[in-house]
């Protein structure tokens, strides 16, 4: 099958490229970039140096559409007529932006700040979520590939709202993220002497992501759910972990949190749930998933307080997205659905 | 003036030595460590090569009896006895261990695991803030320093409570630590390997500065405060954030939190507000207090879920421990309240 | 194939165990680890939950000869006893200390403070480079797996030496290592608030390594080769970077040197060479080889002072350890060299 | 005495403001920036709140001549015009920027691509080094503060030249830095994702305090001297370390470097000797000095290879640029040399 990338000089784009070149049933086609079209990849991307000998094209939406798939991984904005064009000439689109990934036209106006062009087509895009709508994503011909935060927060949380176990109006999720989640572009926040030995709340409040959680665990728990998250800034590259914490509608215990996560997630093969009650490995930590499709879960409960912590990490670039997006092309392919993400997470690292 | 620190080989105490060493109104006089008995100090705290020609001491009561101020600075439950003897002894003490923090002695047997064998300590003990009990320090003799955390997320959240603007039941203290807040001992979890990179969450629920906050707050607020806190690990070595998460039971605006921050703290040597619209440093954030004894505040709402975000930022060794020490100790000696601690945070570090 | 391996609770260990559970052609039978004895493997080692199954076995030689081929991974000194008795037993040994790599004992007595009990078995363990060793290492029955920045140092420098390029008396490796090579033992120097932001000379003249690079490029100079080798601990887990300074013989330029590395390279899975004359990565970093095989090798010439820099990074638990390793059991056993160990690099990490 | 700062935004030109804003000698009276004119200076240095109320203003030379004294802190290149007008209007100047550093106009053009236009100025101008060029320094209009990694390595490498005790061809200099001496300029090589975790050779041959340093050192030895010099940018945000490789033409035992070293830097404020048998700091670490004016020097000896390793470490933004530019202030003005510099260096950090 012949794939394509849009947006491939990215660190969102360099790990798809990363994923397809030793994928065992894709050829890796065609890869776009505006700024360094000529350039060969590995000179962007040093560490694929022997894997992947294009060089970037131009984009051409003409050319693209050889292709049988295309993932587009340009930032938000961006991808709308990419998108639109690309799905027009009957090639798959798994989009890496956000322009697809809301199902209410204003959430758009909202959040990212645009009138949506082609409110009709959010209907058709499907949430990138194997764990959550790996059915939908099989008949797709658009798939919307979640944010970073929003899929490791989601994936956390999901059980609960699934089991009205908590009080859907009081959800913090206080997530912390490497520097590779702010993308590849320099600036005076990104510059290492800046960014190094942080601990920096971004957004506070209102942070696009709300939105994705907000809709996805509305579904879920059919009614409408409020979600209070504040993201920040950490010292590593890669990884996200989302400390979820909510408060108790009902009692539950330990042993029956385990039931609840592993009946929604048994047979997964990217969740791993983390809890452990000696050692110094107890709950999840991005740094043991890094490199990896995985988003390793745990929980604890506080009794006092009726309070119960969903602990959710993963890799921002794997799971929290080009590792995610490929999950879903191998579902709407039907190809085995861990091609090319066989990838163990390494320790130290 | 002359001073003596028990447990000066760990990093709270090498802290200590260093303001100590150019504090002008005190005579550093004695330093002891088990460990490190006959050593210089340098050996240990390299970076204080020639500001201290001292050896570290054995332990020896009597001895410390000959300073007029005793720092004591070893792990919970070895401060137990120390401190009792040098306070019979009528030696002033500032102990940064957890032993005397707590009014309730039910709440040792709870939180560490012992039963607290002088109650009696409890009440004459002073809770080392300045900012919250500067009065009672100055009429001390016994003055006990807050954990690290605890200071931090308190100096955050004491102007909501004293204003009696947030639900008392749902406040989420998340907050975020560096490596140096584990203590100096080496383990398997503080191995550099194992240590960097990640977002570890160590206590989700009932870590132990959970009672010292719950507290001083519940004080100030005059009610019962529930403090749902989660620690975690992240890679610096020195710096908090708490991200403390509330929720809002009266409305209010950015303007009217100003002044209510600005009204509890305004005179205050070490507290900053900080809160921008624009550029890259628009909250607090560790990395600009690192070395110093500013506790950075700021505040965000989120409108649409009635929350309150209040994000306070120190240096875990200083504010959080040595810092707030010694300026407790110069309050209680009628020291100009800033000396030893002109240190102006620097950037990049 | 049936493979075991001992001390496996290690970095090193981890790292083989990584490898060996997704390797094609192995059956992993059995691993060792005193310390953990009877615990779950993925205990100590959590990026592996999933993997792996197995519980750490304690060390016990008769049980290890049922394996076709044992990994051992233990300090130096350690493996003497163990690597003699499987190797009598008939069981091919891939060692990773230092106790089979120095051909001549009294470098042991020099370098390692001990009188080697087997000399007669140094000159039938073969040293595990294939670039150097591939005919020799298909017929061994022990390899002797080399030091990390012995390895790393040596492919920069053997295509100079076989070449008889340079002054074989002012030859000065500078080399730079992360944390996971100093093993994972917790001590002082390698707590995380200690180590992290170190630029730490660690043993400026006499490192260990020394008598394996002399011993290597005197065999392939053909002459008595001094090293002037200083290693110092940098903030990073896994990489290594050896600067090796030359002081050129003959005169030679860039294309001549292009040519003498591909000469010696060509068709190498695992050596890239790394020369750009635009953009960002111009020469070789540890950073894009992280969590493969690869050791990237670069080079520049200063003509004013007949300097040759050969510049060489490895990731230290692959290359440098682990990998080699892997690399030299497929050949050993005649699998596809590069079986086990298509880990593609990536960018950011 | 009124002092300015030109280029006031920058990493050097916020570590001036930080030790300008607390010097008891001074009165911080002007502080440029073109890019951030009209902005607080602590919008920019995040740190500096509280401590200085100025906003930045645009270059204004008759303004700046208003100054007894003025620090430029602007890109190479840049300061030629800026200090040569001041300079003619009987301004003190010292120049942080590498324009007045070298006596041999050719070199510029050599290493920097510019024809000098002012060559009569560069002997006018005093090499701004304490240690070496003291008297000199007392007595100027003109001070040109050198480059981090020069200093660094001219403070290591001077007492063994001036005693002729090592071969002047064959001195290695491989240096190793932190991401703020790159300057504050966001680039894609300076974003955090990409630069933590580096151990990334930069310019291997050829960089340009090359020639800082052989004109310095020649001047010791009375001889033409030979620097090879390898920078690398490593994973912290301060600090250099200079391992300064050198081969011995007499031999020397460790008692008689001891002597030479005490011999040369007997008295001075900032240099410290660091060798120790024991412990885990037995050598220079730029970790040990950050914040401080400090440079910390240490030495081994390789009996087998007649080396020596010649080891220095600052902190670059201090005694690698603004530490030592208040030094010379400090002399130049005939204040206490230390006033302003009274920083202890903190750990860990």
């Amino acid at each position: 099958m012949k794939v394509g990338v849009v947006g491939a000089s990215g660190y969102v784009g360099g790990e798809l490229l990363r994923l397809l070149s030793t994928h065992p049933d894709v050829e890796l086609n065609m890869v776009t970039s505006r700024t360094y079209a000529g350039e060969y990849v590995h000179r962007i991307h040093p560490s694929l140096k022997g894997f992947i000998d294009l060089t970037f094209s131009p984009l051409n939406i003409d050319k693209l559409t050889e292709n049988d798939l295309v993932f587009t991984s340009v930032p938000h904005g961006k991808a709308l007529e990419i998108v639109k064009r690309l799905y027009d000439a009957g090639v798959k689109v798994i989009d890496l932006s956000a322009d697809y990934r809301l199902k209410n036209p204003k959430a758009y106006v909202e959040y990212y700040g645009y009138e949506h062009p082609y409110p009709e087509m959010l209907l058709k895009s499907v949430y990138g979520i194997p764990e959550l709508h790996r059915e939908e994503i099989r008949n797709a011909r658009l798939i919307s590939s979640p944010g970073c935060m929003a899929v490791t927060s989601l994936l956390g949380l999901a059980p609960l709202l699934k089991n009205n176990l908590v009080d859907t109006k009081h959800i913090i999720v206080d997530s912390k993220i490497g520097s590779s989640g702010a993308g590849g572009k320099p600036s005076a926040s990104t510059h290492h002497a800046m960014r190094a030995g942080v601990i920096r709340p971004y957004k506070p409040v209102k942070h696009r992501h709300t939105a994705e959680i907000e809709q996805e665990l509305s579904i879920i728990a059919k009614e409408d759910v409020k979600i209070s998250m504040t993201p920040h800034a950490v010292d590593l590259v890669r990884g996200i972990l989302c400390t979820n914490h909510t408060f108790l509608t009902k009692e539950v215990d330990i042993q029956q949190l385990w039931k609840i996560y592993r009946g929604m997630y048994k047979g997964e093969p990217f969740i791993r749930l983390i809890r452990d009650t000696k050692g110094i490995y107890k709950y999840p930590d991005p740094k043991f998933v890094v490199g990896s499709n995985f988003c390793d879960i745990g929980f604890d409960i506080d009794e006092k307080n009726n309070r119960l912590v969903a602990l959710s990490a993963s890799d921002n670039l794997m799971k929290g997205a080009a590792g995610s997006a490929i999950q879903c092309m191998n579902i709407v392919q039907g190809f085995n659905e861990s091609n090319g993400l066989k990838y163990t997470p390494f320790t130290p690292v």
